[in-house]
């Protein structure tokens, strides 16, 4: 290669800054566990590590990309204070660790965001506006809110200071665990994969880094293939639902990504309910997305050591109620019965005797009154029914049939 | 005192026990995270120190009796192999150590253990008998097999090398937090409470050891007063439902305890709940009792520095999914209302409409036709809906009573 054309431009965030980083708020974050799975690695194929980001005092990831751009403020723009623009982890990330400082922070949230994610900055001491219909006007007013007041914007992702603590998360994932070989991290704006790919590539430059993205929005996986992203939807995955990646973020991952890994919904419920049942922790949608990857695409990581973040517990209670619940209809445990009978009396007492006499539940009974699949003499019911597996639900079938009332499994 | 009274008889289990337990099952065994928790103890007015047990293989503490009783029989014992009865934690911690070690395992469940159970313990190499109506009877055939087959049994608690297995949680827990005043911990059959507090008198002879028992099933707490317990109920807490605690842990008890507390349902529900929401790690019912008694008996803990063994994280889903659900209700996020209106068409179009435009969601709508409460031309519904929080539940039910609707609250 001719001399001239000289090496690569360096990138905006350097090895040195993730580890100043490290350096910087150690102690104040949590080093976090990072632990072999053998279930999961069961399941999927592949050799589990998993770092567990929502052992934070926040329950997220988002502590060490804001305190480590908190710590990098002059005494001047400490006293003015910060402004920062979320209804999520990285408001409860700022708020939290600006209180730590003694930094006045104050979080811009849209309108109808949940009160109790109000409260939760507010207890920090943050001042919390709630302004705007959207995020985007609720991130165009924090920045006027910047310009009045002489505030430091500390953005959620694309911010040297910021990917740099982001980054401190894959050193201690590979001091841990030296023989990865592959890390499937999120993407949302690209701050948590940008700063684990700077300090991994470093440190093990045989690394192979993957990203994951919710398949509803695509964002760096079209921007890597020059294509305009098209984004949209109720993703579980609302933590990283962003539809325009950073600049910092993507000059980064250009550089030091194999490939972007898209996953649908059921794999990211699917990823939440295992952290569950199996792990017995918490993942909100998002955290769950690198196992999701690996379950989406098991041939990509079969058999090699991979790395996941678990970067947040923050769930909303009923979305992860219903995440357990799906899953257990997935599974055949929960099941929706329809009988028709001959509208003689007590046809619904004889039919519960039959499926309480194996030991299942009924969980709701509806009577179809005006169903036209039915003679009109006739009765429709749909019972829901709870069984102890798959196996018992099909006992309850032939039960049914075989006492005269073949149900049909809705 | 007259010297020729003696020295009060010796406990059938010893410090050294312990120490011999815990040098035994080393490396074999998870050293799991002993954590300050500041929001639980925010909450609690004590300061809350969480050992997770629930992040042992099998998710429960009885991996560590299980193992030590294991490795305590001589070589023919090993050959023969060993019984259990148990559908629970203790059914995996003799199966899955009993694998490791070679020793054929043979565990008895009673009849109508759920299916995910038995393969649980199956996948462990175990040969799994299904017998029995109830858990007494389950046992007698398990006596029964014992001796026909000339296997050992593996006790669930009452067992020295089971109790001094257990004990070396306190022992970790010590270590990783010396200054605790008080541990709060479990009472089943009592293995978990006596090893504990063998260990823990002994190198901190001023903590506390309180028990904590479902009030549903406080059969140590009777043992104690010299009366004869009254069990029973579904509890949440199967897992510590045991209506005969041991004779050898009745006498450690006897010896060490200062006192057993109660709790009852709705501090246990509460209990899961802030693990899964606050500490994002999901707890059973039985794991949860000692936070349940930090929560139920507040004034006993205020100040002091509290151990408490989150024992164990296998919580059927359902059951996690209703708790989560359940305290949405308590906390006014899930409501159901009642609205009465005349008949005339449109009455739900236009209800449904004022709830959605508060940003409400409606769950499900049920139309009460049959009512007697309600003129017979009018109608009645009763409409569950989710909405933010408590304060955007009274939005919701502001604005339909400004519309001439007003709400009753189910």
């Amino acid at each position: 290669m001719p001399a001239d054309l000289g090496a690569p431009a360096p990138l905006p965030v350097s090895f040195a800054d993730v580890s100043k980083a490290a350096a910087n708020i150690a102690g104040a974050v949590e080093r976090t566990p990072m632990r072999l799975s053998r279930t999961l690695s069961d399941i999927t194929g592949a050799e589990v590590w998993i770092k567990f980001e929502n052992m934070q005092f926040t329950a997220s990831f988002k502590e060490r990309g804001a305190l480590n751009k908190l710590l990098s403020l002059s005494p001047q723009e400490r006293k003015s204070g910060v402004i920062a623009m979320s209804a999520g982890n990285h408001a409860q990330g700022v708020a939290y660790n600006a209180a730590r400082l003694g930094i006045p922070a104050t979080i811009v949230m849209p309108l109808g965001t949940p009160f109790v994610k109000v409260e939760h900055t507010r207890k920090h001491g943050a001042r919390v506006l709630l302004h705007g219909e959207s995020v985007a006007d609720a991130a165009a007013f924090a920045y006027q809110m910047r310009d009045r007041e002489g505030l430091v914007f500390v953005h959620p992702y694309d911010d040297p200071h910021v990917i740099a603590g982001q980054g401190t998360i894959a050193v201690e994932m590979l001091e841990d665990a030296p023989d990865l070989d592959m890390m499937a991290v999120q993407i949302g704006g690209g701050g948590l994969f940008s700063g684990c790919a700077i300090a991994a590539k470093h440190m093990k430059p045989s690394i192979e880094m993957i990203g994951v993205e919710a398949r509803m929005f695509p964002s760096m996986h079209a921007v890597l293939r020059g294509e305009e992203p098209i984004c949209g939807g109720q993703t579980i995955a609302e933590g990283i639902a962003v539809k325009q990646v950073g600049e910092i973020t993507r000059t980064i991952a250009r550089a030091l990504i194999k490939e972007v890994l898209l996953v649908d919904e059921p794999h990211l419920e699917q990823a939440v309910n295992l952290f569950a049942t199996v792990e017995k922790t918490i993942a909100e949608g998002a955290g769950a997305a690198g196992l999701a990857a690996l379950l989406a695409h098991p041939g990509k990581f079969s058999g090699r050591k991979v790395g996941i973040i678990l970067c947040g517990g923050n769930i909303d209670p009923r979305l992860l109620a219903s995440v357990l619940t799906r899953a257990l209809v997935r599974e055949g445990r929960i099941s929706s019965l329809r009988l028709i009978g001959d509208d003689r009396p007590g046809l619904l007492g004889r039919v519960s005797k039959i499926i309480g006499d194996t030991g299942a539940n009924i969980i709701e009974v509806n009577h179809n009154r005006l169903a036209l699949d039915v003679p009109a003499k006739g009765a429709e019911f749909d019972i829901l029914i709870e069984a102890r597996d798959a196996q018992h639900t099909q006992e309850v079938i032939d039960m049914l049939s075989a006492a005269g009332y073949p149900p049909r499994r809705m």
